[in-house]
């Protein structure tokens, strides 16, 4: 294709122009970032390179860019002012409460790929895309990702880089933006491109090395990048942070700060002649569109009456609903064998990705594959999502639709000891906005859990245990989010028992020991501990002395805060927390439920204090 | 030194024993990583490399020994056997409740030097000691850390295999068992050395690459690392997982499995005549002892009457108080520009380490310094701490002694959006066990909880604010860990709002439009949200008709379910709680606090719905 430089070079004007008037009118943000990559995302969008219907920012085969370096946002928004469906009177809204062009890329501006502002997510993110038209949908679209130097530092970068060698996604390409300056001074490499390409090219990927601010040779390695097979490439260019500013150019002390207005006058007259009304054409898309996915019922469920744990269930689960939920990915951290992830991988092999230990660059990924229509499920040991955390707390801004299952959960998992236990888990989901946190006992709420999950758009988090346990539930049992099963009720009862997993079977041990005695309590199943049955809550609280929580997690952030949380606005009965509070050990789950007080004998104890004393 | 080979091969043979005694004893375990790694630790340890006081684990100037692949555990413990410290009969106590041979390395284990299990952590820990004997203590020990090649699949790895370059930490080596068996199966590179040998060289370390099972080149490979000059050293090991028993040798299945007692005895005939008595000598330490530091009185906290950002006195409260606590060390991530530890390293450049940005490393390095008696103090944006979550988590089972300060802290931040608000961080420090959260609201409790978290020994978070907030207290106030302060009282108050940080200033601008109405409301200053000052809740409580907690963080885990909880036993009052619960966006801090309803205007409304209904 011809590409008209000059042309490239006013727009690049307009791009830098629009950074200038947003960021001086929002009187924050950060010009200087964005300055540096204007040619960069010039020759990208207007050199014939990036595809995309931007009138149909939803069309399947639109090229995607994610801002990894997402602090560049008036940079990102300027592309779209240069391309015509953003005007300059919403250019400079920037920042403004209830713009679409917040200080970060973010969802409600249509053409966001993924919410970004958390440094070295966008790699990951990228890499679930091309995943995704590599070997799912089987498309021709290019995903590329501007990256950060300072930024690289970041481990979860060199997670991705390993993953998208491994699965030689040549239609991703980084764009690293080196300009030598982080927030606070210059990074560990400054302009030594040649640090970056021995790292980058020993993770197995292309590098092609440019000066970031000459289009020819900008637009020459997307191209090399564009043909090159069976390895990503990253194109490193040496920029200048400030670029085109001379006050601002390569200069310390300018991160994150807008121009005042007598600099910002003095940058355009720097700047020169802008045209205000030229506009660049972007090239269009391939008109392959993915095959829509057969769908076909799920086959009934069947189980036998044997314990089964919840781990081994979700694999039947996901194994059993797929062909109802064509659309699910499988994803996993090197346990599969241990999650039961493999149950799934054996029978799907193509829809199973290994992404080894690297918790990180697998939510990542399962952002950009959920953005792409997918129904990612990803399991690691509740314990090493937070590892992710930070991922996860992103992808609640990216309006992700994950299901994340976390097995080992609690002391309940035995020997392996307190690093391998989940105890932090439920609190790390439940503060996600409009999360679901789900906590089945058994094989069948586990397998309805789970179909109800992959229903629900949106991040559902669901607990497994490693210990088999009995079968409590029938096949036709309805297990709706937000409900609960109240599994022993009288008019008699004094107290009620609140469990979920493996703590209910405790409550149900202590129902049974109990009624030795005569004393009757009430057992419910809190399997959906977000959002909460509220209404039975509330019943319970109304009908019994005491309401007691019983949970293999840490007191804080999990079912005990939640059940008296829910119940703290009412005049009412005390709720207690039995919960995980001493160091976790090595042990046998049953020596481990009686040392941390969550076993049938620590509620036993519970309920008859409880019944005895107002305070305890 | 003249070394005895025949001697090592006795002591391998007697390692390997243990580890299948101890692992077939407990039943479960992980036997055949740890038989990779025999020849790489019995030649550290007996052949002259490693130095130690055994007798005296907290000595200084012991080299240190980090299993970051602390499944091999079996094989950690049995080094100690073999040195004669723990005995055949606690050998076999391996994972059983009450034994120090927990299942993953734990603190009651003397010496462990911190808690491992969560995979690809030990590299960044012992950076930590190798940069306090490098450059704060000045000691000549070593630190080695024993890795695993499936973790060096996680980020982490690699953000510490960059800054231990950086920081020239030649007093560091690796030694990567590189047995190529993960948990589900074969690694990403196999036995392919030249993968490794390529990334980690071009991380800037020294590779050696060895036979694992010859004790001639490890042997050579350590002197060798002991004679690197500038750059810390990776060993590369070729092993295989099972070594030594032919029927488990580099055979895949066998990952966290013990063996039964037929395949013991089978093992143990393959293995032949082990010397029970043999026990191995380990080098003496040098006698250096570090320089103990002078301690003299911090200055007087003096303040001028202007508002001052927390952030802003954090990094003067550090700087005034290092004279009083020459252990201090502080870690910032890249942004201490806008956390305010810049303030600090002006002052003390060499006590101040940039870790760029890279928070894994940054707390993981937190750990080890924490364990060699410094007192760090670490600081990132409170939403980045997410991204350390597990390395964090991991900290409290290492017994760790680290100041975390997170800036940045809610809506409240304004114009950079969702992605840079800490709005968790408050439920991720809550479920630390036994961890203290702080959350000062002016300049002079600021300096003071400072102040108390360094006294403190124990895991602290401290919640600083961005914005400027104005000065409340007195330089003679005193804010005892576990306290609050009760702002506004009286005999008439109807109501008690609880805030802190910025939202006690909503609910004093609150106070003061009900004040008009002739509303009397308490206001409480809760600026120890963990542990909490039960006695004030109960009585505030006792004494006005509802609570109200308002807090610039999501619901869940935050400080309202703090309070709630904290009076959930007891009939009472109810707890109303305002916090963030709309999608946060950009804007200026006043819009955004009104937008989530956590403004004055929020209690005001709030307390008047409180005082005329019963349910809300």
């Amino acid at each position: 294709m011809k590409v008209d430089i000059k042309k490239l070079a006013e727009l690049a004007r307009l791009i830098r122009y629009y950074i200038l008037l947003s960021t001086t009118e929002a009187g924050s943000g950060h010009p200087t970032s964005s300055l540096s990559a204007v040619e960069l995302m010039c020759a990208l969008f207007f050199g014939g390179i990036f595809r995309a219907r931007l009138e149909d920012p939803a069309y399947p085969n639109n090229d995607r860019l994610i801002f990894s370096k997402g602090h560049a946002s008036p940079l990102f928004y300027a592309l779209y002012g240069a391309a015509g469906v953003v005007d300059e009177d919403e250019i400079k809204t920037l920042r403004k409460f209830g713009s679409r062009l917040e200080g970060h890329p973010s969802m409600v501006f249509p053409y966001t790929e993924a919410g970004t502002g958390s440094l070295g997510q966008g790699l990951s993110i990228g890499l679930g895309m091309a995943l995704n038209a590599k070997y799912i949908d089987q498309l021709p679209y290019r995903t590329y990702v501007l990256l950060g130097d300072s930024e690289m530092a970041e481990g979860s970068q060199w997670e991705a880089m390993q993953i998208a060698a491994h699965y030689k996604l040549d239609n991703l390409a980084g764009i690293l933006d080196l300009n030598r300056l982080g927030q606070r001074g210059e990074t560990m490499y400054g302009h030594n491109l040649k640090e970056y390409e021995k790292r980058i090219s020993s993770f197995g990927w292309r590098t092609i090395l440019v000066d970031g601010h000459n289009f020819k040779e900008i637009l020459d390695a997307y191209e090399k990048a564009a043909d090159t097979k069976d390895k990503p490439t990253m194109i490193i260019a040496k920029t200048l942070k400030g670029k085109g500013i001379s006050f601002l150019e390569d200069q310390e002390g300018w991160h994150g700060k807008a121009l005042s207005k007598e600099e910002y006058e003095k940058a355009l007259r720097e700047l020169g002649q802008v045209d205000r009304f030229i506009r660049g054409d972007i090239a269009k898309p391939a008109e392959d569109y993915p095959a829509i996915p057969k769908q076909s019922p799920a086959e009934e469920l069947s189980y036998s009456s044997k314990p089964l744990a919840t781990r081994k269930a979700y694999g039947l689960a996901i194994t059993r609903l797929f062909p109802e939920f064509p659309n699910m990915v499988v994803l996993d951290a090197e346990v599969s064998n241990s999650t039961f992830a493999e149950t799934f991988k054996k029978k799907y092999p193509d829809r199973f990705f290994e992404m080894y230990i690297a918790e990180q660059n697998m939510v990542g990924a399962a952002i950009g594959l959920s953005s792409r229509g997918k129904i990612p499920f990803v399991s690691t040991f509740a314990a090493f999502f937070t590892r992710a955390a930070d991922q996860i707390r992103m992808s609640q801004y990216a309006g992700a639709n994950i299901k994340f299952v976390g097995s080992h959960a609690g002391v309940s998992i035995g020997e392996d000891g307190a690093s391998q236990m989940g105890l932090e888990d439920i609190a790390l989901f439940r503060t996600l906005r409009e999360s679901v946190v789900l906590y089945p006992a058994d094989e069948v709420s586990c397998e309805r859990l789970v179909e109800e999950a992959a229903r629900r758009k949106g991040n559902v988090y669901i607990r497994t245990t490693r210990k088999d346990t009995p079968i409590l539930y029938g096949a036709q049992e309805k297990f709706p989010i937000g409900g609960s099963k109240t599994l022993k009720e009288s008019a008699a009862d004094v107290a009620t028992v609140i469990g979920a997993g493996i703590t209910l079977f405790e409550a149900l041990a202590a129902y049974e020991e109990l009624q030795k005695e005569g004393v009757a309590i009430r057992v419910i199943d809190l399997y959906s501990i977000k959002p909460l049955d509220q209404a039975t809550l509330e019943k319970a609280a109304a009908e019994t002395k005491a309401i007691i929580v019983v949970e293999d997690h840490y007191a804080e952030g999990g079912i005990g805060e939640a059940v008296a949380s829910a119940l703290s606005h009412i005049k009412k009965t005390p709720v207690y927390s039995l919960a995980v509070r001493k160091m976790p050990k090595s042990g046998k789950p049953e020596e481990l439920l009686n040392y941390e007080e969550i076993s049938k004998e620590a509620i036993v104890k519970k309920v008859r204090a409880a019944i005895t004393h107002e305070h305890i």
